[in-house]
């Protein structure tokens, strides 16, 4: 694969552009999990694309093809989470090669369908065409109180860093899926049932949205250090990471392979659990109040600083965290 | 090419099973050229989402990037045309192969954005993945009020079908870029114009939807046969097609590869002009302020009648018409 593109870079350089075409509705363009428009004086909504590629983010050995709608729909809801928005609708646009039936897109629309219900997000169109390899862009649209949206640049030094859940257990999935491990039951499960069927933190989304003392919010499917980094460099911060939370199949997984449990948090990507950054003042009761309402904690992660760049460590103990997270430019399945 | 697939086939399977999730603000959902929903009281969104893939949409050897970025926005403000919607923002996924550097991915932002533009299209965002081959996803809201909202099924016997254009000219301009057939100016030009900078119809749609007699609206991107069946089908009816108004350089194109000038209007696609359904009684006012209004006219094709399926002729001298239109599942460039 030819590394000589690096996603961070491309947007920046499509945003310049593209910023030339934005018009006065709305209020938030290229570079956070989503765009926010403000379509009447007291809605805003908000609208996010995600493409799944068969090769890159995918492959038929170790997902089927319900479990690639899924996954598809999970990451839309995903980034509509990171804002804090209900999900409204989404439309799904296919590239289909010669080898896929009509029984293999009903099985994905199937898997579409399974997680989109629930979630309340309506699939209301699409559009279909002949590609090389299987192909699905899903664009999700979702409402927000101008209020409550959060973006990825809204962190200030000293605000304490969280996610919704431990990280890791997709990356250790698909290492299952490979056959490159094999993991004792519940961690087997636990692990394929991460990757294959993602849960989006939908709900932790909006109720942390609504909580004023969380400032900045962004999902975690590149891997913390890639998604951190992102939120840092909005947030004009950098971090020092002292804890990661890190899912028990991912130890596992990791022990096996012989690599570091970190990397497989903080590059493992499609994690989609939630990233905040949150007053250090409000932090312990924000988590308290998480984890009797979601019944799990709220981990802490680290604390924002005005250092830019990530460090691990605690105490003068530090060492830069490599940004090797999940670069769609760089990396392949 | 497998031709197993049909393209209404597979949407009217998908339909089913998506329709199962479909949510209480959503008015219109797969089908038509782009959703409906309801944000607030007041206000009608329209979404549509459109894929262009390379070797099956286009081919760099025909199409600059510029172009095909051009193209790609131009098909999504042409179905937010056909709902009578005013263009509001737009979210691109980009599949980028290996061999595609930043500037050409540069060239074709640049092609977004200048078509984006003059339309007060917005580009708010994106994603960008690895693919086998350059694939664009774009997804495009606008919004409509209520009471001009133009369906594909609101046509009736008796309705008087007419085209915002002459068609034809985009295959004449594919023939031209292929360098199968040698055209004089200014055809070659107004050819080579339709098929890499297509006009999408956004102030007619506009105008055509805010009138009461025209019933029924959609765009001819697949080709008159095959997209005028459709709104047959959705409005209950069949048609009998009395004049189609071809393109001076797609009859120029016809004749050198003596082929039915017709066919270049019939099946040939992406010329992006809007189908309308008019009240009968209506039509000739209509067309006449049309022509003031934009100082093209607004062609008569046809009349819809109950005698399903499409017909080409007059006064029972009639032939039916092959819908050997577009179909994205069986057609490739």
């Amino acid at each position: 694969v030819k590394r000589n593109l690096r996603e961070d870079d491309v947007v920046a350089q499509l945003q310049k552009i593209a910023g030339s075409a934005a018009a006065g509705a709305v209020r938030l363009g290229i570079g956070d999990d989503a765009a926010v428009w403000q379509p009447s004086r007291s809605h805003r909504s908000v609208v996010t694309t995600d493409m799944l590629v068969e090769g890159v983010h995918f492959t038929r050995e170790t997902m089927g093809f319900d479990d690639v709608g899924w996954r598809t729909t999970a990451a839309s809801l995903s980034d509509l989470a990171a804002m804090g928005a209900r999900p409204v609708l989404a439309t799904v646009a296919l590239g289909v090669p010669n080898d896929v039936d009509l029984d293999s897109l009903i099985a994905l629309y199937r898997g579409i369908a399974s997680c989109a219900g629930p979630a309340g997000l309506a699939i209301v169109g699409g559009d279909l065409s002949r590609a090389p390899v299987m192909t699905i862009a899903m664009n999700a649209v979702g409402e927000v109180r101008a209020s409550d949206c959060k973006l990825r640049s809204g962190g200030r030094p000293g605000d304490v860093v969280a996610v919704t859940g431990r990280l890791g257990a997709s990356r250790a999935g698909l290492d299952v899926a490979r056959g490159s491990i094999a993991l004792d039951e519940p961690l087997r499960s636990e692990a394929l049932l991460a990757h294959r069927r993602p849960q989006a933190r939908i709900e932790e989304g909006r109720w942390l949205a609504a909580r004023s003392s969380v400032r900045a919010m962004m999902d975690c499917s590149d891997g913390l250090s890639t998604d951190l980094a992102r939120l840092c460099r909005s947030s004009g911060a950098g971090a020092l990471v002292g804890e990661i939370p890190t899912a028990e199949c991912a130890v596992a997984a990791a022990l096996q392979l012989k690599e570091d449990p970190d990397s497989y948090a903080l590059a493992g990507g499609e994690d989609f659990e939630l990233i905040v950054a949150c007053r250090r003042r409000a932090f312990t009761h924000v988590a308290a109040r998480f984890q009797r309402r979601f019944g799990r904690p709220l981990y802490r992660v680290g604390v924002l600083r005005s250092e830019p760049g990530l460090a691990l460590g605690a105490d003068g103990r530090e060492r830069p965290i490599d940004l090797a997270g999940w670069d769609h430019f760089a990396g392949s399945v």
